[in-house]
């Protein structure tokens, strides 16, 4: 069974497109998809010296983003387009939950459960409450995943994480990586990826 | 009929994609395709301060581009992809005979044959008398084209295309521009543009 790692960064609106069709696409070609949150503004950081998002350094390329944004929703049937109050908001604190999720074939319920909270619900991913929140209305041991995300082995594996994109070549969010190592950039790169043959 | 605007830049590997199939892709929608050719190295500078592409300011990026290309051009049987010796080639002169070549209904020729030039076979567009021989070659009359491309008429009419496209909000190449004044940026979103209901 071929295999495809599926590399996103909570803040990312296009991250948020792949991770409402990635897992039914990786079973509809039977790829064993695995998905790996990771932080793009440490690589950011490292790769262009910017502290935020490089959209925020380009008014025009953001402004596009947004409008590109609202068609893509709506081409695919998604919930109408709601534009975060920030952005890009502060995704560690579910980042490591979801590294507190790896091994867990429920992991990608919540994933989209916090995408759509921020891109459907223009919710503030940052704030621990409203996480919590979710684990619990998806059935999760939410006490339980909110200290283990607080860990110190949690937090070490999601640097190291972070640490492995940036050595893969990873400079923005999503990524398609195979197992031959080639990346894909881009939801606009998913269905290429899925069907690449090494 | 509806239209739809082509800009693009002569330097830009993701333009050539697009301006390889287009024309045949338009023409089977029932789209009436207008060639925009401008500068994006203005535009770069005045968005960004950068005196060249932004790929040469984002290491990771670049190499992702150049396998990107391989990949693209492979799957769409386009001959073996070359990359150019410099990156961004200068398309000024290219671009002006572009200009002098708006409204004549075989300009896709010569674009075409320009983008060949550059990413099929590695050639310096900017030298003159490879423009020629491409015109000459593709049955134009190359010292009537070289001579008015140089004129003043030309080059403020693309000064002024430029200036449009900045304007417009383009912010990178290539762009489909639709009658009511939708961006499509890249050519990931070609069949987008083309299947776009006002």
């Amino acid at each position: 069974m071929r295999k495809l790692e599926f590399w996103f960064e909570f803040a990312s609106t296009y991250s948020y497109l792949s991770a409402m069709r990635v897992q039914d696409l990786a079973d509809q070609e039977g790829v064993r998809l695995i998905w790996r949150p990771f932080l793009l503004g440490a690589i950011f950081k490292k790769d262009l010296g910017y502290a935020d998002s490089p959209f925020n350094h380009h008014e025009k390329k953001r402004n596009y983003m947004w409008r590109d944004m609202v068609r893509l929703t709506q081409a695919r049937g998604l919930p109408e387009f709601v534009k975060p109050a920030q952005f890009p908001q502060n995704g560690l604190q579910a980042a490591r939950l979801a590294m507190a999720l790896q091994g867990d074939d429920r992991l990608p319920i919540f994933v989209r459960a916090v995408f759509r909270a921020q891109f459907q619900y223009g919710e503030d991913i940052s704030q621990e409450d409203m996480l919590f929140d979710i684990l619990s209305q998806n059935g999760f041991d939410a006490p339980h995943l909110m200290n283990k995300a607080q860990s110190d082995k949690i937090k070490k594996a999601l640097r190291e994480q972070t640490e492995k994109a940036d050595r893969l070549g990873i400079f923005g969010a999503p990524v398609f990586l195979t197992q031959n190592g080639d990346l894909f950039w881009g939801d606009d790169r998913l269905q290429m990826a899925l069907q690449w043959q090494e």
